[in-house]
C-alpha cells in the first residue's frame, strides 16, 4: 500500500511541514506520514545519497522516489500538481505574494510550542494586527470573495486557512474559546476563507483523518519539542 | 520613456531586492530603480492604496500599473515571464528547492551591511560550509554540468550565481583577493555555475549598466544602512 502513496518525512508533530500537509490534502495527493523518533532513523536517512537535500526534514518521497525537500518547495509541487496557482503569469504571482507575507506572519506558530504560550500568544497577536489588514486588503482588492487570487481556489486561500485555523487554535488553547473570536474579529474576509477551505470535502477528510496532527499546546507541544531535541541531538 | 519600463521601488542599494534584480536581468525583463531617499516618499507610497500590499518594499511596478511586493514573488514573476523554471512540474519543484536552500544559506548577505564586517563574514563562511556541499551534490546529481536543474539554464543557477558573487564580494572587501577564491575553492560546481551565468549577455549587460549597485561594504554600506533609517523612520 505505502509505495503507491508520497510520503512525508517529519517528526511527530506540526511544525514546518503543516503547510504542506495542507496543500497536499488540498491537491487532493494521497500521502502518509513517517515521523521520526530517534536521532539513529534521521542518521540513516541523512546517509542515503539524494534522500535529504540539505540534510534536514521536511522532506517529501513520491512515489516514484524522487526526493524533495524544503516545506515550501513541497507546497509549490502540491500546488502545480493540484493546479492551485490560478489562471495565467498574473494570477501566479499574486498568489506567490499572498504566500509569502503568510510566511513573514507565520513564525509565531512555528516557534509556539518552543516558548512559553502568552509569549508566543502575544506575538501572534502582533502578527495578526501587522498583516490580518493587509490579507483583508488582498481579498477585497481581488473582489471575488472568499477568495485572494482570481475567482476559485487557490493555494492562497489554503494557507491563508492554516494561517487563521493554528492562530485560533493558538488562542483558544492559551486564554480559552473567546480569545480567537475576539482578536480574529475584525477580520471576516479572512475567516470567510477560513469557512470556505475548512467545507471542502478534501480538507475536512484531512483534518478528520490520520494526517491531522493536535495544535502543539500544553504537553501535546511538551511531546513534540522532546521529539525534535531526540532527533537532532 | 519610464512608462515602458517595469519599476522596482527598494531604497539606494541592494538589500533583499538584489535578487529580484538578477532574475529581472536574467529574464530579459526591461526595469529602472526607483530609490527612496525620504520617509515622506515612503509614506506616500504607503497612502496609494493597492501600491504596497504589506506596507514594505520592495515592490515591482509593471507598465500597467500593477503592482507586487515581496522579493521572492518578483523573482518568481521573472521567472515564469523569462521561462527560467526548466521544463515540467519535476524541474519546477527542482528549482524550488534549491531557491529555497538559497534563502537559508543568505541571511549574512541580506544583514552584512547592519553587522561588523568581519562577525558577518564569519557567519557567511559558516553558511557556506553548511549549504554549498549541499548545492555541490544537487549540481552533481543533475549530471548537466553547469546547470543545477536540467539542461538549461534557470533561475537555480542564476540566483547561485548571485550568492557564489555576493559571497566573493563580502570576503574580498573585507579579507582581500584571497579569502574568496580560499572559501569557495572546495566548491568546483559552484563556481561554474556562477562563471557560466557572468558570462551571460544579458547579465554582462546588467553588471555593467545602471541597475547594478556596489557592494555594501565600508562607505557603500554605511550609507545604504543611513539610507534605509532615514526612509523607514
Amino acid at each position: 500500500m505505502s509505495s503507491d502513496l508520497a510520503k512525508l518525512y517529519y517528526f511527530h508533530g506540526r511544525g514546518r511541514v503543516q503547510q504542506s500537509r495542507w496543500a497536499m490534502a488540498a491537491a487532493k495527493i494521497p500521502f502518509t506520514n513517517v515521523c521520526l523518533s530517534t536521532s539513529a532513523e534521521f542518521a540513516q536517512l541523512c546517509e542515503v545519497p539524494g534522500k535529504l537535500s540539505y540534510g534536514q526534514v521536511p522532506m517529501l518521497e513520491l512515489p516514484d522516489g524522487q526526493c524533495l525537500s524544503q516545506s515550501m518547495a513541497i507546497v509549490r509541487h502540491a500546488t502545480r500538481v493540484g493546479e492551485l496557482y490560478g489562471t495565467g503569469h498574473e494570477e501566479a504571482a499574486r498568489v506567490d505574494e499572498v504566500l509569502e507575507g503568510i510566511q513573514d506572519a507565520r513564525g509565531p506558530i512555528i516557534s509556539f510550542p518552543f516558548m512559553n504560550a502568552q509569549e508566543a500568544c502575544s506575538r501572534l497577536h502582533g502578527s495578526v494586527q501587522r498583516f490580518f489588514p493587509c490579507f483583508e486588503a488582498l481579498i477585497e482588492r481581488n473582489a471575488s470573495p472568499p477568495y485572494a487570487v482570481g475567482t476559485a481556489l487557490t493555494i492562497a486561500d489554503v494557507l491563508l486557512a492554516e494561517l487563521v485555523h493554528s492562530t485560533l487554535e493558538a488562542l483558544t488553547a492559551t486564554f480559552g474559546d473567546e480569545a480567537g473570536s475576539q482578536v480574529l474579529g475584525p477580520f471576516p474576509k479572512c475567516r470567510a476563507v477560513h469557512a470556505h477551505v475548512l467545507a471542502l470535502p478534501e480538507i475536512t477528510q484531512f483534518m478528520n483523518g490520520p494526517n491531522w496532527f493536535a495544535f502543539p499546546a500544553g504537553q501535546v507541544g511538551k511531546d513534540y519539542v522532546r521529539n525534535v531535541q531526540t532527533v537532532l541531538n
